[in-house]
């Protein structure tokens, strides 16, 4: 039986509107426990059952493990297709409301491919390089294998992510379904530049064309300044070798650009002077404008922030103290701060970032907040180092419109009623 | 058909014996890119192969993705039990040579285990915290999930780790056999320091004994310094829920501290005045010395490094330029430095290391080497911020003796032979 506690403790300072407290309770040890005692959910003792996974030897050991069975409701949300002709057209969401930190697991990694998830024999696979270059190289995969490498924590973002925030009505979905098209890898490769140098790139060339040996062919057109800077080839996702539906056995990643760009089952780079506008760069990831203009080639993922919790199916049990938390990140660097409201965004507060803070990387925010039972509007606002902002969501109306589908970012907002639950609204 | 390719490139600077390279070749566009042309497997291209794969639609998306089917060999080594009775009791080591970056993909953090895995479920767990507090306390996992939760990168090194180095003669193992009891995940959860506080510990109180749920109660007596400090309550591995063979529904993070007290299945925690000697600390975990004496708690795992490629199966494919790649870590904070050597210790070049370089984290350490095909004997030597060095073997036998079985942290040899292949050995 448990019962609530209320232990005697300061009173923790407020920092925003309707609950919001200061972030230096996490800062401040004492200031925490009491915070804690007088509002979580501590509990009185008694004795301690004895279960009956302590009365028999446990489970033997696995080659390679699982998650609980007691879990198997944390998995990614699949997006049926339209046609069962075109299984594995569309997208798989990673479960953002369920995780905590700033890591994907790689089986919950989210998913987006044109024509499904090839099978690739790693030894039969090759990488081309040519076009504009001195020298055209072809590289197995164990060639590649052994060059130098660099890993680096990043995220990808689809390009599309979020886009059902443009509807005219919040539609019911959670964080998941509005904002899964967001996941983070440690991802470790060759750079590009070290490749690249090596087939002698001609001085006139500016853009390198990158397709993948899934069966759509998806290419993109890409930079060549972006594929010198700190693009990777990677082999290794989360310490193991890519997983299939990451792009087995190498993909790209250029960070902070849109995920399409991050071409997965890399086989070619063809270096060009122009891009050469493929299929996948003119039917889609164009930003459609208010004013029947567009922007081709938006390729950073602006600076943007999700609630993780709560948020809709992660809800509140009664009146009381609550982290509040969540994931900023921005394809143009680090995140300088993140702050909270719950007063649909009349006030803020800034939440505390979770060290280390990596550039192009997701970031948790943690806030606490007090929450008195009534009704309140969750919202958190990012700011990246080069000064971008959210908008809200009627500046992003008003500045782009709402017609697009690809690079929305405006701040999202939480309703929590009565009853502690969240979901999707606009305010 | 691939052929290597020589276009050219200026002499990379030897910074130590027998063709370490300076780490300046990483810093330097042009050097890499030239020592890659020379000595790495460029290859001149001809029409790329339309695979199979890439005319027929893709496989459809997963809830929980699995990896290539094509890296069945990447999996943990089990120590068959030596009573098929005591199934469970016993380690499964993480593959860290076929692994890179730091982190530990969570299906193949090794696992040290006394009686199995137990198949505990959430709802029914309990952790209580009592001893030496002002209110004993009881908390469900649901409980704490409304907690504050703080998230770090950290590894956890089993004390016995590398034992097998105290043999009188070097064993044929590789880096999986040899240091393979050692991972690193993103841990989230509750800070320890927040629950206890909550209880109100005694002033009195110097210690906490922590006890598994498992069947051979699991338990160690943990200074409440370190409790007070970093120590996590950890609900959350790598994003997800804690995996069953890591502790779940949840363990504990003592970060730097061996691993058996980083207990797993947490269901106890008691305020005491004195360690109470459970069967775990007095029949375990003493770390034995040459003069027949002892060092009973011995918390933090030393500073220790290791090199995963080349490594016994990793191996050399003819003369010319590799990275050598490993993992440095220490107990005691940052990893401050890196040497290298390819002539079993006359010389070190220091390697560089990849940022970001976190407290009690595993660092991943890279060195260029021109092999030159001849015999070679390669060695790491990491330092800490708190000045602790790797010993040599010598060394770490005329202090310590090598009779022991957990701490063993002296530098480790991989001797390349004509063919490329690598062997442990004592230098």
């Amino acid at each position: 039986m448990l019962t609530r506690k209320s232990i005697g403790v300061p009173e923790a300072e407020p920092a925003a509107g309707n609950g919001i407290l200061s972030r230096r309770i996490f800062l401040e040890g004492a200031l925490v426990a009491g915070a804690v005692g007088a509002g979580f959910s501590g509990a009185s003792a008694e004795p301690l059952a004895v279960q009956s996974w302590m009365k028999v030897p446990g489970a033997g050991f696995a080659p390679y493990g699982q998650p609980s069975r007691f879990e198997d409701k944390v998995v990614r949300a699949i997006a049926p297709p339209a046609n069962p002709a075109t299984q594995g057209v569309g997208v798989a969401r990673t479960p953002l409301h369920l995780l905590e930190g700033v890591m994907t697991p790689s089986g919950l990694h989210f998913e987006r491919s044109h024509s499904g998830i090839p099978d690739i024999d790693p030894d039969q696979h090759r990488l081309v390089i040519h076009g504009m270059v001195r020298q055209p190289l072809v590289f197995t995969v164990e060639a590649l294998s052994r060059y130098p490498m660099q890993s680096r924590i990043a995220f990808i973002e689809c390009a599309g992510n979020s886009q059902v925030l443009n509807a005219p009505q919040p539609q019911p979905l959670n964080a998941m379904g509005i904002h899964g098209l967001l996941a983070c890898s440690e991802w470790t490769g060759v750079r590009l530049a070290t490749l690249l140098d090596e087939a002698g790139v001609d001085p006139a060339a500016r853009w390198v064309i990158a397709e993948g040996a899934d069966s759509s062919g998806m290419s993109r057109s890409i930079p060549l300044a972006k594929a010198m800077d700190d693009a990777l080839l990677c082999l290794y996702q989360n310490g193991e070798r890519v997983r299939p539906s990451n792009g087995y056995p190498m993909r790209l990643l250029l960070p902070g650009f849109e995920g399409n760009m991050n071409v997965k089952w890399l086989r070619r780079l063809k270096l060009t002077a122009e891009p050469v506008m493929t299929k996948d760069e003119t039917s889609k990831y164009t930003v459609l404008l208010k004013d029947e203009k567009a922007w081709q080639f938006v390729f950073p993922m602006e600076v943007k922030s999700v609630i993780t919790r709560p948020s809709p199916g992660v809800s509140l049990k009664g009146p009381g103290l609550y982290e509040i938390s969540g994931l900023a990140w921005s394809g143009n660097g680090r995140i300088r701060q993140v702050e909270v409201s719950a007063d649909g965004g009349r006030s803020f507060a800034p939440a505390m970032l979770q060290e280390p803070i990596l550039s192009r990387a997701p970031v948790r925010f943690r806030a606490a907040w007090r929450w008195d039972g009534g009704p309140a509007i969750l919202q958190s606002r990012a700011t990246d180092e080069t000064g971008m902002v959210q908008p809200t969501r009627e500046q992003f109306a008003n500045d782009r419109g709402l017609r697009g589908v690809y690079h929305y970012n405006a701040i999202a907002s939480w309703r929590i009623d009565e009853k502690g639950e969240a979901a999707n609204v606009y305010a």
